[in-house]
């Protein structure tokens, strides 16, 4: 199946699609229409068909979706049926939520190290793994076949600390840091601009629009 | 100008555009062209044009733009311009990280409380402000004209938590619990789904794609 020209618009729904066939299965419900996903989710049912169609369909619609066998798939599609492993740049309060977070261990993303360039942290531990010196990132990405780092330090240092990474084997990059990255070609990076959400949410205080 | 017709899509690249003009106004840089802002930005000039007239364009193309007039109009149109106060619902990492973050009171976004179930927690300080038990919540919002509730608490308790923000006057969400919420006509919610976020870098590592 070439999934390679699926856009990053249908890519990005997935996700909430796990989310609610997980949440589903967990409550034992074992078919559903694409009507009853459509209202639960609050999207056209014609854009669920238009989204699975993407990945071949998934299923009879008049019989309705195997919702374990559609958690499954979509869970495939999204790679979570791998192991990744990460390592966290900045131990300020924002990598120490990530590192403390163990539903991402569920789905596969596996804590392996955090750094940070403040020399008075080092030993101190964030779910069992102690903060490392700055300087030791490079060899470690490299000895334990690190694949996506995740950047939580100030702007400043981020696009240097990203090319240490890329350097180093490091394939992806979830980005916290308040900057956009240039990276090569191949190294996808995935940016969560916290202030940038915060400013979209002020202007729709102001205007009044609705969701 | 009527603005609310503008799509959510402009809107969600107008913290971006402030970003970059920031960081030029701060380089001393008085005036800049379409193409130039493009080639940084790495969009094309014609939909930084299109962009820009949604709010009626902000000055001629043939002599560029002004740095300084348009950081402060794109600022005023996202509600920069006026404060507003905002709490934060669960004291964990996530909690603390967004109340220790102090460029949000630079753009008018004021800490005011943080509140958690766990009553051990109470009374630590986040950036100077008490961390108060939850049964204390509902008062202090209407007492203190909170407009803006962070919600960084699992999602079993979140759906009960911003019901009670909203009841009590607050006007905006903004939601990292893992949950879509359901919130009245006129409440606005932006969500920063963090598990989302990272399967969609999942596929992308898996499958290659380009930025």
């Amino acid at each position: 199946m070439e999934e390679r020209e699926i856009s990053q618009a249908v890519i990005g729904r997935l996700p909430r699609y796990f989310r609610y066939l997980g949440e589903l299965r967990d409550k034992g419900i074992e078919r559903i229409s694409s009507q009853e996903l459509s209202a639960l989710m609050k999207v056209t049912a014609s854009q669920i068909r238009q989204d699975f169609n993407n990945f071949g369909g998934f299923g009879q619609q008049g019989y309705g979706y195997n919702v374990e066998f559609l958690y499954h798939e979509i869970g495939k599609i999204l790679g979570l049926n791998q192991q990744h492993h990460f390592i966290i740049v900045g131990a300020g309060n924002l990598g120490r939520a990530l590192g403390n977070y163990i539903n991402f261990e569920k789905r596969g993303f596996i804590f392996r190290g955090i750094f940070d360039k403040d020399p008075a942290l080092a030993g101190q531990e964030v779910r069992g793994i102690k903060i490392m010196p700055m300087t030791e990132m490079e060899e470690f990405i490299r000895k334990n076949e690190i694949d996506i780092g995740v950047l939580t330090i100030p702007k400043a240092g981020a696009v240097e600390a990203a090319e240490k990474l890329v350097k180093n084997g490091v394939r992806a990059i979830w980005n916290f840091a308040h900057v956009d990255l240039n990276v090569p070609e191949g190294i996808q990076v995935e940016n969560v601009h916290l202030s940038d959400s915060l400013m979209k949410l002020s202007y729709n205080l102001r205007n009044g629009s609705s969701n």
